[in-house]
């Protein structure tokens, strides 16, 4: 269309700041690590596209936990305190981060919703603590928040080829919670075999449990799964 | 959990080259509107979340307007060039951007992609040319493309909160489109009017449109409010 697309010195400078903030928000992100692995507390990340099902999994699992874990959590969003609000009355000790325009959670923000004493204290005697992120397929998989494990979540209405389309985030995944499977028998040309292979050509170690919010499937799986990480946890705080 | 955390200057620094990226984006996206505006084309912003349904969008809409209307597209993708591919099947002349990381298109991206021979014959040429962009309902929002309008693909699936939680997008759509309105039925607590009400509440001049492009309801609708944008462009452009 024309004959010149100059782009700019901008952009170089743009890459060297952006590694700035990256080495920034690791080193906050591992004064994190350190206070949760002291705690005890097992820091989980999760992460997935909006409506993807984050929360209704976090309320799932609230209920199948109740009495045995101690849960406390930071819901993530541009606006609104809806998902903290859901997970308080899921019985999760919850506070929420509004990120405004910012399409990510930071290590910052999870370190400043923890200083408030009321969600400080509950994190700290939690024995597993959820990041609910911000719905986003993509920036969230390199900030580092110093979780011990990522969970990316993944609606099956969003069809078969989102692993391979947004490699970035399934490859930080350490496990894939494939949610909604109640709606399959109504969507053509999606299966848990082909979703299952597609996760497995983009995440190095697949794990992979398929889950219903609604009716129940894979929450116990998913307990297992989070108690399984918390003994990993305990042995290797031990070594 | 500790007395301090200095979030350090480098922020300061990135929001000057990140007003300094959007400034020189600006420029491009200026000199891209500029050709689609002298060659008749109607360049559409497609945008929303991961599995939104935006590429069963465009597919169903070449199907309602072929032998009528001639369309161009690129596709937005971290990896592959599964979209393109389909959009060529249904008869769209299309090409793929892989972004790597990238959670958006650029205006430069799209530029790059016009200077294909092939592509960009068919661009200048085309009634309708499709912006796809990267699944995210939060960074495309801030990137100008030269488009002429955005169109936000919501799927029912996502849930009724998506407008509210995600206002920063929903500020910036022309319409919205509702898809997957098949799946209704099977989504306790999802109805179209509470989607319609929260779009209202975020969007300046709400303009939504409950979309199947299984079914084909709200397709025909679609192709009505492309038509009206191309009469309004071709008297603006009078003026």
């Amino acid at each position: 269309m024309c004959e010149k697309c100059g782009c700019g010195d901008v952009q170089h400078v743009s890459i060297e700041v952006h590694q700035s903030l990256l080495a920034e928000n690791d080193r906050q992100a591992a004064h994190l690590r350190q206070h949760f692995e002291q705690d005890g507390v097992l820091a989980v990340n999760v992460m997935g596209s909006p409506g993807a099902g984050k929360t209704a999994l976090l309320e799932a699992i609230a209920l199948a936990v109740a009495g045995r874990l101690r849960l406390a959590a930071v819901s993530g969003d541009l606006a609104t305190a809806l998902d903290a609000e859901r997970l308080e009355r899921a019985g999760i000790a919850s506070a929420s981060i509004s990120t405004g325009s910012g399409c990510h959670l930071d290590a910052r923000m999870v370190h400043e919703a923890l200083h408030d004493p009321r969600l400080g204290t509950a994190a700290r005697s939690a024995d597993v603590f959820f990041i609910e992120n911000v719905g986003n397929l993509v920036c969230p998989a390199i900030y580092d928040l110093g979780q011990a494990v990522n969970v990316v979540v993944l609606s099956v209405t969003e069809g078969v080829d989102k692993p391979l389309k947004y490699p970035v985030m399934f490859r930080k995944a350490d496990l894939v919670v494939l949610s909604k499977i109640d709606l399959l028998p109504y969507l053509p040309g999606v299966s848990l075999a082909t979703l299952t292979d597609n996760v497995a050509r983009v995440m190095p170690l697949a794990q992979v449990i398929a889950l219903s919010a609604i009716g129940g499937a894979g929450v116990a799986e998913f307990a297992g799964w989070l108690d399984a990480q918390r003994a990993a946890a305990r042995g290797g705080h031990m070594q």
